[in-house]
């Protein structure tokens, strides 16, 4: 039987989800208990998959040495960055905080197992890359359950990816697709940062939609 | 402000509407409303984007020679994955319906342009790959909103990717993310069809989780 997905209230709550979602790079220190992260977890794996793969490997990083290594990688990746803009996008740049690596209690890693026999190569054959995508869908899954429970999240790419592969010593295959921060958020806002600061304005429909 | 997540129902329908997204390949022929389309995209919209980069570029997909060329692409596509299975394998996976072509009333070819210059490059240095994860939260965004709205949708991609780029004649640069199949559904299942048919089983949380 098809759930009240009808019921007044909740189509504008998940459209106030998707509009709140942001990501978040400004966290409190407290704790998120083992417990509900773990809930978090399993709803993520609720996210579709290519040929039911279910691709995604999370690690949670925890150790001081593992999260010193994946701090140093970002300062160094970000100052990079940095080098590749002039004058005021420079000066705007070094301003935005891109990451919530000193404070986030909660560091998960994702990763994806292209070599995984799960779901036996269905989907795969012609778009191999539909096991990476898989895995993001897991990343947004939980990405929205988080926000709906209060807690933040916040994707850091600002990363040299096999680096951190190697300094977290992963099995042998594993990409890395994203390091996420998570905790609850120190301040909220519907309008994503990079708009606030004038980085970039969103986009229209009639800007993105074509026909044939 | 923040909305009220915690109103009493909201985390249960949320939880419901991930658990109950499944990809769908039976779909009724009745046409979504044009209004109704283009609401469900601006909702996609909402998506996270590196940068703020919104690298999405959707393609309605309505005309008869259009839609005959993806058919045609998917059918030898299916083909070639089919002689991939041996014995048991290639009877299961020939008896599957992989996709909702051919009564589908709403196609929509999704692509990254990754050469877009929105968001300045910001956080696609080190991972240009970002551009088509944003554009896969923005596809499963679409999912879920159009779930809630009672609207199916299932992902192709038993198609070669580049030849769809051609037939649909898109733009210099843009990549295929996917290839959407939307309507009402036909039936429906909180257990994924792979999982019905024995082709694959769901892992816990146990077997996808480590400790760095």
């Amino acid at each position: 039987m098809e759930p009240d997905f009808a019921e007044p209230g909740f189509f504008p709550l998940l459209t106030e989800l998707l509009r709140w979602r942001r990501d978040v790079r400004h966290f409190r220190r407290d704790e998120i208990p083992e417990a509900e992260l773990l809930e978090l977890l399993r709803l993520a794996q609720l996210a579709p998959s290519v040929g039911l793969s279910q691709p995604w490997r999370f690690m949670r990083v925890r150790s001081d040495a593992a999260r010193a290594a994946v701090r140093e990688n970002f300062a160094r990746c970000n100052a990079d960055a940095l080098g590749g803009y002039q004058g005021a996008d420079a000066a705007l740049y070094a301003r935005l905080k891109l990451s919530g690596l000193d404070e986030a209690p909660v560091q998960l890693a994702v990763f994806c197992d292209g070599a995984t026999g799960s779901g036996r190569g269905l989907g795969r054959r012609t778009m191999p890359e539909m096991a990476e995508y898989s895995v993001v869908t897991a990343v947004h899954t939980l990405w929205l359950a988080a926000r709906a429970k209060g807690i933040g999240m916040g994707w850091v790419s600002i990363l040299d990816p096999e680096g951190i592969a190697q300094a977290l010593n992963v099995p042998e295959g594993w990409r890395l697709i994203a390091y996420l921060c998570l905790g609850r958020p120190a301040e909220t806002h519907t309008v994503p940062e990079l708009e606030r600061v004038g980085w970039e304005h969103r986009h229209k429909l009639e800007e993105v939609l074509v026909d044939r």
